[in-house]
């Protein structure tokens, strides 16, 4: 796991209460690599073929994913100030943005009639999430806890038992 | 592995010494560590089916599991003090806690007379190791090193051969 | 990933401004580790044999590589100073090197005539690489820059599909 | 890669030459993980089974090779004084103690006639090593550098072609 917490240096529970923002930060992008890690898992699995495009696609992935601990630490040690949410979620709009453009790699390989291309169908739950994060990002600015409030109504949507994964690792 | 120690500034023996409690409180979140991974191994070894319960289960126990270097390094460069040994108790309790929990997702899809739900049987261990953090908790504000050696005491009921495991192995 | 950026201090844009070298050495050594990492997979993919000598040619190939996020942050920290941006091409020039006697103790195993020999053929894209960087090392006290550019050209040559590595994956 | 060198602050060349015995000693522990790794790595693909006392024995030479990166640090930054090349040493001694440990409970698993104890035999190379490095810990304090010269004698009595490893692979 690459997310990390620096100890504190005093020794009472007044030592632990400046990082609460760091650990609600912590909490939340842990969250969105455990989605992505399980979504990609199961993607990778239902793949048949690689190829070169599907092989960058996924490196520009893991780019975004490697940005998200610099963004969380940046986030949690600023108390969710404008810019560094704002940040947050630009590195979330473009890590759902390189997941969106793997999908669409992976369907160019394996056909629209595929089971990998019926299993990702319309994606609305992928482009919701890029939505809501080009949203969060406007009104970090403004308000940036309702900014925070989308990054985690976002988690929670990813969060609740999706059919197609269930279905997809029951066959 | 995640643990990690600093690297003292002085050359001589006298630098190693403040390491002491460092080292002591690495030792045994290593054999924590260590047998989580074994007994994780094991269980997801066991496992003939997965779904998205047990996979946020899953995740959930990495959570807590990955909060230990962070409780480590507080207990440690504090000397046992009785928050940072308090605290320690409670990662200790919720990565318990989580795995009961794993196990429970995962004899709801096995069933209660699945080869996976036998071997896992009553979990006596995994019950009494949970009332020992709790106790070591509440012990820590008075006695720190009571806490302390309970967690070595849970830490070495773990490592004696467990006979479940063994059959489990042979098979 | 190895790669990793410092959290600033400050919260705002500002904050951010002083990263932008640091942030751009970051993505070249991220498509570089990318690329190393696509390519050297393919490698093993396709051998068939393994001995002594590979062995130890692969660990020498992960030396220069660990190297990497070191000079990356010397190079993004100096802004691109003469020193820096030689010595990452010298990291470079020794990781290429070791690729390069990597692939010819694979082949030494496996014969001239094997399916991995042909596939890596006379390998002009390793050599015009090695020119690539021996030439930015020297360029690097003259303009640094012209340097850099010699470090993103050749990743752009090795990130433009390559006929080999798709014709030996759709077998 | 768990070693890790801290970027200077310096910008020219002299800014690298403190580094120089860091830099000694992470080749010398690269050379030694990589060591490890291969033959490890080789010692459980030869592994037929596998029980409590193999896991415990293999968790228990994890941790000694844990502390590598903490010994080099302190013996690279204190440019080789005798109390971090003991420490390094001991680290070393109880590393291969771990490893010897490690070949005694597989083959009491696999039994004496099995291909697993044939192929480790008397393990005259792991015995010499200890002997070297007992050796090493108690000439660190009269004269470090022979010390360091004992660790990269073994080094390179471990990277010489084994006829055992090799004989082992191409069965």
């Amino acid at each position: 796991m690459v997310l990390e917490m620096k100890v504190p240096h005093g020794t009472g529970f007044v030592a632990l209460q400046p990082l609460i923002p760091v650990f609600l930060s912590y909490v939340l992008s842990f969250v969105y690599i455990g989605i992505y890690w399980n979504n990609h898992h199961h993607l990778m699995h239902a793949a048949r073929h690689v190829n070169g495009p599907i092989l960058w696609a996924n490196l520009h992935l893991l780019f975004w994913l490697s940005l998200i601990p610099f963004a969380t630490g940046w986030m949690g040690e600023n108390h969710f100030a404008p810019w560094p949410v704002a940040l947050y979620g630009t590195v979330l709009l473009f890590a759902g943005t390189a997941y969106f453009i793997l999908t669409k790699t992976l369907i160019a390989r394996h056909g629209n009639d595929s089971t990998l291309a019926t299993s990702i169908g319309g994606d609305v739950k992928g482009k919701m999430s890029l939505a809501a994060y080009a949203a969060a990002i406007l009104l970090s600015f403004a308000q940036p806890w309702i900014a925070c409030a989308l990054y985690v109504l976002v988690a929670i949507m990813w969060l609740a038992p999706d059919r197609r994964i269930e279905h997809a690792m029951t066959e």
